[in-house]
């Protein structure tokens, strides 16, 4: 169910797959999303035609062209101690898999409801699931 | 209304035209939007600078690399009813137009509210509406 | 704290850059964005591999291929007369600093709450302030 966006400058596919890894593995580990659910969206932008622009040191943060943004979409329900979690994770896991320094990932959370996913064959999946049980 | 943003893997301009189609008719169709309420971006991925990384088979659903994600933002207010019929018709007009088979065809949607959005001119267009009225 | 996305249809890099711009300053002026809150994916999409599809006359707004779409993400709380200011003054920018005409200016906005940010190093920012004060 989540479904995530990630967007870097210059990555090669190797950097964007251990990004893609990186924030699978964090949200498997800290808020309990299956393995298998795993749906995101990974875009290098070569600085002409597609471009990050951003601060270098918004909230005393230090950050370079190696910024990494991901988005995540999601059901709400998750705790701001398990987000914590989430967002300490994924900084960890994008350094050990990508090289990504914990000051260049930037996070944000958009949140909706159970009606609003299909993964597929045209069923809303997790209204099925409730009226099954 | 809906902001749609739709995302394949190395889609040539006619599918992405195709899937797009599809998922405007399928909006006016069975959720009421105005067939001139029309805003997408399509993106196709070549798979290296760009990429989708997804679950084979998560929820028992059979994905390949025609797989489609689908984004919808709009205003809160439709029912599950109504989002279920709008996933299914989704589904069966990716097929339809675009040869995609509805196991291929990922749905999210995010919900905002009527002061959420401006359609040109620098006008919260809801709003005005409601104050004309 | 917003995130942003603009989307534009074959694009040079200055007028993605002139686009994203006055998006963050009508930010700073119309609802006090910290001018270092900066962070924006802006993609310019070729007709081909990507594009826009639009409608070109929906509400008697006349749009053609300058269009831009805006997507802004931020915490809610924003009044509907802070943000009606905010599209007034994004459609002002967008001509003085790239020539866009106000007409061609679409936007839609996201809302989240604190928890849902990490500009770094792990943390939700907005969530340590407030334990922190």
């Amino acid at each position: 169910m989540p479904f995530v966006r990630i967007d870097a400058l210059r990555a090669g596919s190797d950097r964007l797959d251990a990004l893609g890894r990186a924030v699978h593995d964090a949200l498997v580990q800290t808020i309990a999303i299956p393995p298998g659910d795993l749906f995101q969206v990974l875009t290098s932008h070569d600085g002409a035609t597609g471009t990050l622009r951003y601060d270098p040191g918004f909230l005393g943060v230090h950050r370079d062209d190696d910024l990494v943004f991901v988005g995540i979409t999601m059901r709400s329900g998750r705790t701001a101690e398990r987000k914590q979690a989430l967002y300490r994770r994924i900084a960890e896991l994008a350094q050990e898999y990508a090289g990504t320094e914990p000051r260049n990932v930037f996070v944000s959370v958009t949140e909706n409801e159970s009606a609003d996913w299909s993964f597929g064959d045209g069923v809303a999946h997790y209204l099925q699931y409730v009226q099954n049980v």
